[in-house]
């Protein structure tokens, strides 16, 4: 453990969103282990994405060109933006590959705590959008969070003197759930917010 | 999701220990949010350690040199080796600066479900420095797992007949446990309070 390059990688993984020093410690025993096939392929992917890979000027996604595909791509719907907090959120819904609109990423979410006020935030470049471009229709898809909720009120209030439709994802009950363990918030929005059959 | 460098990335992250899919998609978007002050200097130091680090081609420890610097350390008590799976359990060991002899990493455990077998250990180099050097004791501290305690009674039973003093790490461990998971003065005392086997 006296090796100094060892313990300031160890260091750098062990900061990682969801990793500490133990596990940082074993992928780097793990990566010791397999120098050519692993670790030597992860630091040249590492370096290769780190030059490839933009973010979009336009909506803040992430693409080896900007403006990225999404907003490039004349099949899609570009008088509708979906506004989402982070890329993964945007990686999560093109799984779904049901919504045929643009995006536009904030990067985050109001946080007092954090200091994150709106102008940390890329709301201005979606007003600049709004502005520019002929959008019917704002889709607030920001976490179902305490922060996600406050930031997607937010936008709503900012937005609404203007003629766009300003919408959110239905709140309710997941696919595949049971009532039993479902929160009571949850279950008392979704008989709130009862659907005709 | 359709650049083929960032989905080659997020799956070698995903294939380290402890990640998945979605671990490895949440630090890949960490690193590109952090190109400079975390990314580059991720593969910069992944690339050093892969260069700088050699195992020790005498006990299987992971150092700069070979033979390593425990190796090399006159201090020590060259006569004694603590027998060990990993190198991880050598830092565990290490951490608790309290065992002042040498190591010999296994490197790994037998186990006839992954079909590792004597020969795939580094079970006869250990008996090489058994023969070449002066060696007093030798302590077994494989985990007190099933298959650690196995691996420990084929080294004690191969062992039986030299005149080698062969001792175990005392109990005082919970059964199922691992070294690397334990605190210092645990792995200390049972150290200090080690039995012939």
């Amino acid at each position: 453990m006296e090796i100094e390059s060892l313990n300031q990688l160890i260091k750098i993984f062990s900061r990682l969103p969801g990793l500490g020093p133990r596990s940082a410690r074993r992928i780097v025993l793990h990566l010791l282990k397999n120098p050519q096939t692993i670790m030597a392929r992860l630091a040249e992917y590492i370096n290769e994405v780190n030059q490839q890979v933009k973010t979009c000027q336009t909506c803040g996604n992430l693409d080896v060109s900007s403006p990225c595909n999404v907003c490039l791509d004349d099949l899609r719907d570009h008088s509708t933006i979906c506004v989402i907090e982070d890329v993964a959120d945007l990686w999560a819904i093109e799984r779904g590959a049901s919504y045929k609109g643009t995006y536009h990423v904030l990067g985050g979410v109001l946080s007092a705590i954090d200091g994150i006020t709106p102008d940390k935030l890329s709301i201005s470049s979606l007003q600049k959008r709004l502005s520019e471009q002929n959008i019917q229709e704002v889709i607030i898809a920001t976490n179902a969070t305490l922060e996600g909720q406050t930031t997607g009120h937010y936008i709503a209030q900012l937005l609404r003197d203007s003629n766009i439709k300003i919408s959110r994802l239905a709140h309710g009950i997941p696919m595949g759930a049971e009532l039993d363990y479902m929160d009571e918030g949850t279950l008392s929005l979704a008989l709130k917010m009862r659907q005709d059959f």
